[in-house]
């Protein structure tokens, strides 16, 4: 935990906040902290500051902290990239959404497709208060504050076929990995990156021609990670990270970097 | 298993293989396969090419699937990129193998650091036979053949003021993950980008400056992913990920791209 985590409404009038749960043990017994101490904390959605340590009470076993909230300037920043996934198994989803939570992803869009198991719709992990400590863990790690928002797609063409275009114009590039796709995403996104991207990534077992043909008439363009298959959890990782180091490529003076061979 | 992967003692000399294991239950069970099919096979470290299957005998669950192993023309190549990685949990060290694998990497280095748990040094997974069987993992997923080696170096000065000099000129840049490092990995390459990299990435807690300063003294040089901590297995695939892109960049006329502000 390289931040504590606060939800805005335990927040006190007089800026304390009591904890009384993994956070207070983690406090108490793996940083070993005391009244006085402080440590980096934040609130979900909301700015990153630090928390200063009022009293500890109670068991070691399990200890309650109050501490008191010092804001900081920093507000979270809406990731670039929002995610699409066909929906895997639960066992694998928790990874992918710590990880994409700590890469960081606006929006995880969990959806069907032809080779998705129908049984895992049905996991609990897709409620909410089960899936959101997954997405904690991310943040938590990656010292953001910003909640990716998770819905779910049982129906895989009214997703891309009705749903899509409503929020399309949103994106400055969709994008749909496909390891047969022929482009490296810097090729496929081309020379005119800028804004958020739309990220397409298959389920265990990947998307067949007739997912693909219906992402293509949506226009999202295919990228390649050469012609190693990777599993979802690899790919998904692996995409968002060469975003983020083509993003950083046009950060330097704010203009886009021409597309290899485009000059 | 998107590739069916032999020992080379396997075959014999009439070119036929007779599997009895998971692999003959995967041809079966999950493919459907039966004489006369033929699937995407390939030998460790050596040729892909395709079996074809001549019979299969016993129990469906528990099936003998006797296949001839026609060999293609593609050679592995050995990978681009070694990597030192401190010892993480075994639990998080199979996924890294498989992932680390499936991207492709020549070598792996466990090696110790100050925020290592020493007990992992104990952990049976680090027996080859143990540990083997995540790296092919990796490589039936990306139909690669190329068995990343694995070595385990349980005292970590020795291997970065002895060993690391024996075998840095054999790496074009040696790099390690620091998230405070600054550059991200394309300024810290910087444009002469080619042949080989030996990446260091820091177990669960990360290096401590003792660590770091080790490492800056035999040229390591710092990459970051940005402000972002990540976990481990996060910050491997996702700094495997940015290479592959980076080398693609270079790849299309051979010369190397300019980083950003060179020019």
């Amino acid at each position: 935990m390289n931040l504590l985590l606060l939800e805005p409404n335990e927040i006190k009038s007089d800026g304390t906040v009591c904890l009384r749960d993994r956070r207070s043990r983690h406090i108490v017994r793996i940083l070993g902290l005391g009244p006085g101490d402080t440590v980096k904390t934040g609130i979900i959605n909301g700015s990153t500051g630090r928390g200063e340590i009022v009293s500890v009470r109670g068991s070691d076993r399990n200890p309650e902290v109050v501490l008191r909230f010092f804001t900081g300037d920093r507000l979270p920043e809406l990731p670039p990239v929002d995610l699409v996934m066909g929906l895997v198994r639960p066992i694998m989803l928790k990874r992918i959404l710590a990880q994409a939570a700590s890469l960081g992803v606006g929006r995880i869009y969990l959806i069907n497709g032809s080779r998705v198991e129908k049984s895992f719709f049905e996991a609990s992990l897709l409620k909410e208060d089960n899936y959101r400590s997954y997405l904690l863990q991310g943040l938590e790690q990656a010292k953001d504050t910003f909640l990716p928002q998770v819905s779910i797609h049982a129906r895989f063409r009214p997703f891309v076929e009705d749903f899509i275009p409503t929020v399309a114009q949103n994106y400055s590039g969709l994008l749909g990995a496909h390891p047969e796709g022929g482009l490296n995403i810097r090729d496929s996104i081309g020379p005119g990156f800028a804004g958020r991207i739309l990220l397409a990534v298959g389920p265990e077992g990947g998307w067949v021609e007739f997912d693909l043909e219906k992402f293509a008439a949506q226009s999202f363009r295919p990228v390649s990670l050469g012609r190693r298959v990777l599993r979802t959890d690899t790919a998904v990782v692996a995409l968002l990270a060469q975003l983020m180091l083509l993003r950083e490529e046009r950060g330097r003076d704010g203009t886009p970097v021409p597309a290899v061979g485009s000059g």
